[in-house]
């Protein structure tokens, strides 16, 4: 825009600037490529997302592996925050849009939003050239959990098996695994100091991406996006279930509250 | 639960009932199909919504055609209510769900939100058996617009190409469309009133779905959470395009405000 | 842009048009008012209310009742829909302003948000001089609970001391009780069905207004906007709370869930 | 599940903690405070806000400069980014709620959410004893803007009024003007190198409190509460005013974007 005013080609300058989408011919583009062309290339989910949020069109393997990470991450029951939320306001009585609202607002650092900040510091710790070792006792003085490991339920001998099979697809499919490598080593490290500190979905998402990727992930934050985008599945299935199944007005139990001073 | 109750299976009536989704076991899993048959069947988005929304595994051609509908609803530029509200926000320096939800909040009756409008009157209008322009001159008598009908910009002779490839779609591939023909006579009568009531992307998604259907949609209103997460998409790109671009604090112009009494 | 505009204002019409605060002076006026006017009447919150609302100036009785209102319905405990989901995001982790957003999401048809509602039905009744008795009937027929009446938990012998307040207030400082009298003799008549049917909170404050005032609130919906501005002090203060405390991530516990089909 | 409990409590710990509103007695309590003793009293909005965020009943000239507070704040027309967005919201027919939510997730670090920053950082460069050219100069090598100084419009010879109003009253009631003072000096340093970088209102609130309670307002972040409340009746106000003008859809103007690659 600055180039623009300077160069004279733009004499009211306009007050928004936008990228990703343009609305003013024949049909939509996303990103310059047009409805009839999505349309024919069968375009899924996962390209509208490489076009609208990345900005280019992604390989096959990125496209199935964000797809996939949709999927898994879709939803993960009734009792986490986001899903409770939705279902305290769809049992409410209010609309689709104010119960999902109500939950997705509780994503972010204890809930959901670690991937962005797993990306964070993996890759300064790969950029640093850490041991994993050496990564976590940092992480330890420096007073911040390494965020990608650890989960309340899930262990050693009891893995989540979404990570599980992420990593399956990763190893087959992916040109190069550093990170991921890396996150493993992690996990091998922290589970020796406990049985529960597993590499966990956020983590493992943050492995597959390449040092260039995670880069520009860094910069901007998409990685919370992708989450966002696939619990919003899950919170709208909640509210839709809530509804069908007629739930009244939600009241938490008096005795379940300790009143204190 | 009655039933569970009366029975004496459940001693102590839970606060909660939940449908969609079980998180108790090994793996989660979305209406009973657990994470690794989800990923061995190759599943996609639409696979996911169809068990978390629907409760059953939809067929190929409607899973498609979701996916259809998730990619052409994605976005559609930033003048629009919902991706304007969520650029004011990310300017404003706010989160990524701040600003997804700001935008999210706008749609409904006059954004959007058809499509459940339109879902209703026509079920209406086709279980009446009322002819098209009886359906049209009905609802003008009751003061209401026909939910799916009409365009600010497009026109007759200036077709949304979004509403021709949902079309062709489900004329090659659906076993009816029965509800999509009615829609078109409507529009037939419509276009004769004036030439930008043409059939818009709302009424068409409608059309595209049987009887059935349609009786439990309407019920339960899953049509807009379609717009909803398809729109997700776009406004979470919205977001990450300002963070991008850098953008200020937006401020509406004083001069394009009336201060009135 | 703007000096093309002001040389030809007729043909480019504004975008926005607002009439209850203009800051383009000296100093911001609400309704008129300038804030250095405000100070020296020692104007309070439910002036500023009046100015901002209703777009004038309210008596001092009125004034009276609306900060009386915003003080009795604050807070109702950390049981209820909104101090809940508001509970659950704090303790995710998320800031102020997200938090007190999805508990506010909550009010609606079922909790806080029957205040409209009873001023609408009320209104009716007088409006067409139905008996208290008739009233109560016709509601039934139509299938619709008479919003204003009953309580979980209150009753004919434990009344809701907040209700019991008001109502002496409006007696003593009103010069007019018509719809209060009005809602009490509807009371009577319900309190013979069941002890529970009590005028309750929202019923009273609908009490409180004259005619020309309800027929003005009906149109608009403003009485919703006191309940939701009151409560926005007990949801800041829950969330403020929950910080304090250091509680940490909410999880429904599962053993409280009905899995079901 | 009650009585279960109440046998025992010690090994069943509840799963809320709450502090400041108790709602299980014959009428709810604020910090142990009735509801007809606030009556009885003649409780202001400001007492509430007391007894709920600061669990104590405020000294009068605290809550009388809390009321001025929420009064100057309430609103600041139609063009910041709160408002803006609120009317967008309302303008695509949604509800009370759903349009105060989407403006009021737009305050943040740019707009209105600086109260917190100020606060943070004035307490620092008191507790360190640095002078007040010291304080600026530190911040400007950190790159970070003095938050609390600096207007857009306001500059040294056209004063934010609403500053001089808190000013004046806080010289005439408060105990002890130890941050203020201290505010006024960085003012007028800052003045030296711009003539807009005056002390705006969020600064001038910051400078009221003594140095306890600014150490815990640090901790729990209580200021930003104070912007957010105040600004609800503004939000309010511009979302009945938008209905009652019947204003239809916004869509942001085409010629009004840049779009770009
Ligand atoms: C997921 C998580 C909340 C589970 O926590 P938890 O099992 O309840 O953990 P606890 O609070 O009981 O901690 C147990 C011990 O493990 C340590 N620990 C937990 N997570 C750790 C991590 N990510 N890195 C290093 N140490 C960790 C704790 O410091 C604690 O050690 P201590 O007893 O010596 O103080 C936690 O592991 C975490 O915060 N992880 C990082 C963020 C993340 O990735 N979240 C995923 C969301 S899906
Ligand atoms: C989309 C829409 C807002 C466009 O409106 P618009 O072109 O600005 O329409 P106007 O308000 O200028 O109306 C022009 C005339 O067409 C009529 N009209 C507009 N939409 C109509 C509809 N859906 N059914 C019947 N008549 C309609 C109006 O009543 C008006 O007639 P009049 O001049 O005799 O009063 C409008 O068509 C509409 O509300 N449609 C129904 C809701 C819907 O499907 N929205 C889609 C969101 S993507
Ligand atoms: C507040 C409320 C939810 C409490 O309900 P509850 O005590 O759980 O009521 P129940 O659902 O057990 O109903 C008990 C009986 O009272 C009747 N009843 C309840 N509220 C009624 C009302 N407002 N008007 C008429 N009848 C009512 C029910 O129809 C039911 O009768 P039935 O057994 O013959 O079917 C309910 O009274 C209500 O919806 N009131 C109207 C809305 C309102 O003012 N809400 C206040 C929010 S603070
Ligand atoms: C309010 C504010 C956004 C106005 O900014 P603005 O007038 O548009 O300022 P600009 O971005 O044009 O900056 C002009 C110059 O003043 C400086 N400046 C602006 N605000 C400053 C501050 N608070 N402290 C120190 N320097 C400041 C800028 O660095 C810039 O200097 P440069 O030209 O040498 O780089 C800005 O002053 C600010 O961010 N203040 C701090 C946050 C705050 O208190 N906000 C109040 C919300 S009501």
């Amino acid at each position: 825009l600055a180039a623009a005013k300077r160069a004279g080609r733009v004499r009211v300058p306009t007050h928004v600037v936008s990228s990703i989408c343009d609305d003013r011919g024949e049909e939509p583009t996303y990103n310059g490529v047009s409805m009839s062309e999505l349309m024919q290339g069968d375009a899924t989910v996962a390209d509208a997302i490489g076009l609208l949020w990345f900005k280019r069109r992604l390989p096959g393997y990125a496209t199935k592996f964000i797809e996939m990470c949709v999927v898994l991450c879709a939803d993960h029951g009734p009792c986490v925050s986001g899903a409770h939320n939705t279902i305290v306001t769809a049992r409410a009585g209010k609309d689709l849009i104010s119960s999902l609202v109500s939950g997705l607002l509780t994503i972010g650092p204890r809930f959901g939003g670690a991937i962005d900040g797993a990306a964070q510091y993996f890759k300064e710790a790969v950029d640093e050239g850490w041991e994993p070792d050496e990564f976590v006792e940092k992480m330890k003085k420096r007073g911040i959990r390494v965020p990608g490991i650890g989960h309340r339920i899930k262990s050693k001998d009891n893995r989540d098996k979404r990570v599980e099979l992420l990593q399956r697809y990763a190893r087959t499919h992916f040109p190069s695994t550093r990170y991921l490598d890396y996150a493993v080593e992690v996990e091998g490290y922290t589970l020796q100091k406990a049985a529960n500190l597993v590499l966990n979905v956020d983590g493992c998402i943050v492995g597959m991406f390449t040092k260039v990727e995670i880069d520009s992930i860094v910069k901007i934050g998409y990685l919370n996006g992708l989450f966002v985008l696939a619990r919003t599945i899950g919170l709208i299935g909640h509210c839709l279930d809530q509804k069908r199944l007629g739930q009244p007005l939600y009241r938490h139990p008096w005795d379940d509250v300790l009143y204190t001073k």
